[in-house]
């Protein structure tokens, strides 16, 4: 059995499938790796790093006070989205919601972010795996977690906690998809 | 041999570093497969999908309009940032500005990257490999790239085109890491 493994990996190697080198065509639409039997939903660990941006949403007030939305995709989906124009069964989405700072420099009244405020995870379910979990349902499942209890999922319906924001990307799988350049173009 | 290489890989897996799993562990400062023997540089392909993002910093005017800069950095980066304080000799940033468009949402007037303007390009070099070239300086390499002709570098003089924009951030090599979250943690 050792032996196996290690001419698989040797097989890889050989194929020209190098980590190093492609990172890019690492395919992970694991999803389901973070729900357990019953539906509940953990947030990915180490995304920052692991995950790809999709973009950033700044929402501005009238007193120029912003929000930064940033929201990162497990490996490999937006390449899939650009072949498919689909989110792949097991996609991870994580919107992680930052306080700013602003200052102004050479660019104007610049903002970014510091503090994050809450997470929003989204996982893509094709199948209906939880038709009797309130957190799943319109082809996704819908999770919230917010910064003083960084792992504790807080979300109770994704209709009345989540849903409600989403409406007007209904048409695009309820995913604000025209601010993220990657799905557009490598 | 075969079977040595073989060993390797089944090591790394044994040990957990299994490629699928953690991207972030993948290290790529290859920066200087960019650039010629005389210091030329070309802007990396698809960034979008094989970098990590850093963070993004939008500038705000009067009248609300924004643009909005994505930062990018070669994989692995923010990991050996965390580690060291320092970016590692071979790290590639770009920089992508983008015009914006935005909508009332419900979380306020909400931006967005649209199309590309320009990238900015940076190469961190430790040893001053191209001291006669005046893209090269500072600890970095320095390129600019406009979206009429995108692969057409088009900064003649770092020094000119490049630094002085970045003086306020002198003590940090250079960079805004202050706007870049991943950098602090994952």
């Amino acid at each position: 059995m050792t032996g196996r493994i290690a001419f698989a990996f040797l097989t890889l190697t050989l194929l020209g499938v190098h980590p190093q080198l492609k990172p890019a065509n690492i395919k992970a639409f694991n999803g389901f790796d973070l729900v357990d039997k019953a539906g509940n939903i953990r947030k990915p660990a180490d995304f920052r790093d692991r995950y790809q941006a999709l973009g950033v949403y700044t929402p501005v007030d009238l007193n120029n006070n912003t929000d930064m939305h940033y929201t990162y995709a497990s490996p490999g989906t937006a390449e899939y989205y650009r072949k498919t124009g689909k989110f792949a069964d097991g996609t991870v989405l994580v919107k992680e919601v930052f306080a700013t700072d602003h200052a102004q420099m050479t660019t104007g009244d610049a903002h970014w972010a510091t503090s994050t405020k809450v997470w929003f995870v989204m996982i893509k379910d094709d199948k209906g795996r939880y038709p009797g979990n309130p957190l799943w349902g319109n082809g996704w499942g819908w999770a919230l977690f917010k910064a003083d209890a960084p792992d504790k999922q807080v979300a109770t319906n994704y209709k009345k906690d989540c849903l409600g924001c989403h409406v007007p990307a209904q048409s695009t799988d309820w995913v604000y998809v025209q601010g993220y350049p990657v799905l557009k173009s490598r």
